[in-house]
Formats: structure tokens, sequence, C-alpha cells
């Protein structure tokens, strides 16, 4: 199928095709955005046997590198994985539409009549790796916003992607979504440079293709999905309670971002608590290392430090954490209040997992990236992220004095 | 004085120290604050004769240099100006904080207790150029919010901000606000990397610093305050009332960013009205080009263009606006609908003049930009846009399923 399309798409003439597609994007209704997602889960179900064909060839490709079986599962779209993501975009035909929305309306005392109005970004760009579900994900979500994309995935699922993108077309409007359909790594840095087309680059991805993004584009950058998460437990917590929670920091998905990567511990629980928990977490598989803080492990692998205290614990965060989740299990209500006021993650909790830093968890509906940076949109990113506003001012013939 | 300053300055070490005062001035009160505002006003005021006198060694300077007229004047705080600038301090003071705000406090069905708290960003990067203003407004404003700033002024005023900075440090904790006190420009690349330890990049001047910063930058820029901006005499325009919006738009005050750069208008009054809208503009001294779009005049040139209607007009703002402030005369509800709906700029006005898209017009309180990038801020940005927002969860020791 990938034979069909132009080995070194023109980015510029794709951009300009994305702008243009965004400007009619915009002035869609929410009921027709909501129709045309139904007709992109029907125009995916349609094409299954081809799209799952794709992705047969992809993986018998992927397999024959040697590629490992995390990543050949995370390639997969067989066992009604193709089906879970067609029913994700019906679920996001359901979900509110942030686009439209006025706020802070006022009249000012010039006679000038203002308001915020929620409008589409424009234009998204999404590069991202192996899961080819990102594509259809992502499609959705820019679509029920109003948002033309950009789509760059990886090598590794370009038939498959170039399948799915070849199918929804049938159910969107011309160049709402398109894929840059070759793995020439170089057009990535040219998306990059694309400013005056695209409005975001989203990288889906691990670190080194955040920090290529950050060094390379022109274009903001939503930085996110590093997560380094520490759970301190402090000497008043309820030690029983704790281990659960410990324990389901850890294992629940140890693979994900949000998962815990290092457990601090108050050292009046040194003695104590600390064996249980670790044996606790031995008998999941956990292994401990107690000399390297600063790994988004990804793995059973935790690391375990014994801090004098809540300042000992709060200096050690701010040191190695990548402001994605940091909890407390305490019973002080004055330790909580300085750990929440103290530590500058996205997401600070207490007496709860880390698991919990999660867009579905949170009641946002769809979740885009979790965001680690700080401008824009902070944490878990749902439909409102892909959003921005502009201010709507009237008057009689106003002039300013 | 600047010879008491080192001349290549260490700036991952400033940038450290920044970051460490970040997190002291992220804990004060609104209280705490506006008293080191009113400390700061009065810093400023004792040192009044120092900075005055700083100032007119910068001015002697350029003058000798053979620095424009209008440029002399931006470096200027004689008559008068210092004081109105320590007037600005006490102003702030007086803002509400956005420092602290709990917002979308929600209980999840896991029992997940959830709110969004609004806190600082943490540490500003500020690159200007002439007007030393700026640097006691950018400090007052990141104090009053609870950022720590890192500035960069132009060589031109290097001893009137060193003086400023020198006074200022009198009355704010340490580190609060820094200077990079040395000409070399090579240390503006250098903080543009430094994305550990600076949080957001506010350039303010010309359109080549807003490109260099966006080309070189790791950290978020806002792109801002570049503004080509249109009016469009709708047919069906109250002709009498439109004269004076189209001559405050362009006279006002022609050299700021929200000035009028092209007027468009209907073809069905291309012999009536234009010739009087021309004439009413001459009188003020506008002279008129109309084959040159894309200049952002700052002066009293104006573009003129005679089109089709609505449609034409839109196209034409699409292809020529810098997104910053476009409006609409006219009396027709629809064709208003569809400007708002279909123009893409930070500001989009009808039947009022573009000079309205400004802070203090808009109610904000104080103004750190204009941006016309869509991430973050949008428009006029106030003291909220200095700030980004943490997600707390709390629960009974809450384990995810």
């Amino acid at each position: 199928m990938s034979a069909d399309l132009p080995s070194r798409p023109n980015l510029p003439a794709l951009g300009a095709a994305a702008k243009a597609a965004s400007r009619q994007l915009a002035l869609l209704t929410t009921d027709q955005k909501n129709a045309l997602l139904l007709a992109l889960a029907e125009a995916v179900e349609r094409h299954s046997p081809e799209i799952l064909q794709a992705n047969a060839a992809d993986l018998t490709e992927a397999r024959e590198r040697g590629t490992t079986a995390a990543l050949l599962d995370r390639l997969s779209l067989a066992d009604g994985r193709l089906a879970a993501v067609v029913g994700d975009v019906r679920a996001v035909a359901t979900l509110p539409d942030p686009v439209g929305e006025v706020f802070n309306q006022k009249l000012l005392p010039s006679g000038l009549s203002l308001y915020q109005k929620r409008v589409p970004l424009g234009v998204l760009g999404v590069i991202y790796e192996a899961r080819p579900n990102v594509t259809v994900d992502i499609a959705s979500l820019a679509l029920k916003t109003g948002n033309a994309a950009i789509l760059r995935g990886g090598s590794e699922t370009l038939r498959t992607n170039t399948a799915l993108v070849v199918a929804m077309a049938e159910a969107l409007p011309e160049n709402a979504v398109q894929l840059i359909a070759s793995p020439d790594r170089a057009l990535v840095s040219e998306l990059l440079q694309m400013h005056q087309y695209v409005d975001m680059i989203i990288p889906r991805g691990g670190a080194s293709l955040h920090d290529f993004c950050r060094q390379n584009s022109t274009i903001p950058v939503i930085i996110g999905g590093i997560g380094v998460c520490h759970l301190f437990v402090d000497e008043s917590a309820d030690l029983e309670k704790a281990i659960p929670v410990i324990v389901n920091a850890k294992c629940r998905r140890p693979s994900v971002c949000n998962s815990l990567d290092t457990l601090l511990v108050h050292e009046a629980l040194a003695e104590t608590f600390l064996p249980k928990a670790k044996a606790a977490l031995a008998e999941r598989g956990v292994r401990f290392v107690e000399d390297e803080f600063d790994t988004e492990w990804m793995s059973l692998t935790l690391g375990i430090k014994v801090v004098a205290g809540l300042d000992d614990a709060i200096v050690h965060i701010q040191a190695h954490s990548s402001q994605h989740t940091d909890g407390i299990l305490t019973q002080s209500d004055t330790n909580a209040a300085r750990f929440i006021a103290e530590i500058d993650s996205a997401a600070v909790f207490v007496n709860c997992s880390t698991g919990f830093n999660d867009g579905g968890q949170f009641g946002l509906g769809a979740e885009v990236a979790i965001s680690t940076q700080k401008l824009h949109a902070r944490g878990p990113m749902g439909l409102e992220a892909l959003t921005t506003y502009k201010w709507v001012g009237s008057g009689d013939y106003l002039v300013r004095g």
C-alpha cells in the first residue's frame, strides 16, 4: 500500500493543506463533528481486514528484525485491539465539545463589550512510535476539537498507519488527517520547523524523542510522559494501609509513566515498616536499588531511600523528580499541606497511588498526553488542551481615548 | 557601577539561583508579596538619583553613537517617567493575586478527591530592548505571581538596568530578580537553552528578536507583539461613524502593535466612502500604499485595498494578518458573525478601533505581553498568564483498580 505513496512527501504542501483543512474544521458544529466521528469508526471497521493484514505484515517484518516481544506487543492491533480502538472513537463522539464555549463576558467602562471564545488550535503535529492505535486516537481527538492533524508514526508501523489513514480518509474532510508516509527521519526535523502551518507538536514516545523535539522545534512542544515518580512514607502514615498503596503504585503496570520509581521512607520506619514493605514488593517480583534515583524504571526495579524526614524527602524529590507524579503517605495534615505546596509536580498526591495520574482517572474522558511542562496544559491533557481562545470585542463604532 | 559586576556571568549558576529563589517565592502569601512590592517601589524611589544618573550616562553614550531620537526617547527615564514606573509597581500591589486559586474541585467515582491549584510558573526569562521601564515592570509582575526572573536588557541600557536591579535587590528576596549584566550576545543563546532552570521566555522587542528566540530556544517562548492589523469596511457599515474609528485605529499611536496597518474597503464603497476616509486620514498625515500588505508599519503609512466583499476580505486577512488584531465595521450581524468565526486572530473586533487590544483596555490590570501564538495565552497576557496549575489528589490510601 505504501508503494502508492510518494517516498519523499512535500511537507510545505502538506502543511498548507492541513492549514486550509483546519479552517473548514473549525467551522463544523458539534453535531457535524460527532457524525464524522461515527463515520470514521465505521470506515475503520469496514476496512478492518486490510488494516489487520497490513498490521500482520508490519509484525512479520518486525519479528524478522528481531524486535523484542514487548515492542511487538505494542505494534499489534490483533486480538480485538482494533475493535477497541473503534470503540474509543465512538466514545469520543459522546464527550462534551469544548469548542465554542464563551467565557469571561464583560462590558468595559469604555463601552467595549468583550468575551473570550474557545476555538481549535488549528493544526496538530504528532510524532509517535510503535503503537498504531495512536493514529486513530489522535485523529478522533483532533476531529472532535476541530483541528487538523499531521501524523508521523514510526517506520515499524508504516503499513498499518497507512492502511488506517486510507480508511479514515473515506470518512474525513479532505486533508483533515494526513500521514507523513515515509521512513525518512529528516522529515521529522522539517516538520518541527513548520511553525507557519503547525500550531502544536505532541511527541508520544521516550525521553530521546522529547529531547529531540525540544532541541529542534520552532513550534511549541508538549513535553511529557516521562515519570520519575516518588512516594514518601511519613512517620505518621497508617503503615498497614500504606503497603497496598505502594504495591499498587509500583506493580499495577510497571511499564507506564505514572508507576512508582523511588520509595522514600522516614528513618523512624527504616527498621520496622521498610522490611515489611520490601517483602510485599519482593513477593510481586520487585528488585531494589539504593544508588540510582534519576531513572524512569518502567520495570519492576524500585529505588529505595531512607530519609531523615519531610524536609529531606522534599529536597530529594526536588532534585530527582521529573515533575510528573509525586505523593506522600501521612496522617499529618501539616505535612500533607507542606508536601502539596513545596513539590512542584503536575500531580501531587496525598494517600493514594501514583497510578491515579491519568486522564481517565481524573474524569477528563480522553487523554492526549500527560504534560510535565508548565505552559498551556499540565498533567493529563483532555480535549480542552487541544483548543485556544480568541478575544471577541464589539462596540458602537468605538474609538479609544 | 557595572564595573563591579563580572563581565561574563555564569549562567547555569544564575539559573540555579533563580530556581532556588522561585521555590521560596512560591510560598509567599499575597500580603507578603504586596509588602515586598511596596518595599520595591520605595527602594527604587530612594535610589532615584543614582538610577537617573546611570540613565543619563546611557543616554549620553547613545547620543554619541548617533542613536535616533525615537530610540533615545524609549531609553529615557527622565521627566517623571521613573516616578511613573514606581507608581505602576504600587498599582500591581493592589491587583488580585491569581496564585492559590483552587478550581475544578471534584470527587471521582474511585474515591479520589481532586482539585487544580494555581501556582507560579517558576522562573521567567525576559529578553528586551531599549525601554528600561520593563526591568521594573517585569520584576513587579513576576514578584506578584511568585516567580523569579532573569532579565536580559539591551546593552544600550546596561547602566540604567544595573542601577535599577541593584536598587530593587534591597527590597527583594535574594536572587528573585537577576540581571545578565553583560553586553555579550552569546549569553542570550545560552539563556535560551537553560530549560532545566527557566520555565518561560518572554521576548519584548521586534520581529527579529522573536524569530531568534523561536529558532534557538528549548524553553517555551511567548511569541507576540507584532501586529499587522486590519479593518474591513463592509458595504453596510455606518459610514459616518466608520471614519473616526479608522482614524483612531491608525493615528492614536501609530508606533504601537495594535495600530491599523491595512484598510480593506468593500468595492461598493470605493467611489463614495473611500475618498472621504482617505481625506480624513491624510489630514492627520497618513500616507497610503496599495501594493504592500505584509508590513507592520509602526508609522503613518497605511495599506489600502478595495475588496469584492466579505469573502475576499477574509481571504486577504488570512493571508496577511499576524493574527494580532483584526476588525470589521458592519451593520450586518450575519457578516459580523462570519468575520468572528473565520478570522483566526488573538482579538477579533466588530465596530471598534484596533487600539482596544490591550491588557488595560481589556480590564486585566497589567499586561505582560500581547501573545500572537496560541498556546498558554493568546492576546493580552495578564498576571494569570505567569502562572500554571498543579493537580492535587487525595484519598484514604487509595489504590487504582
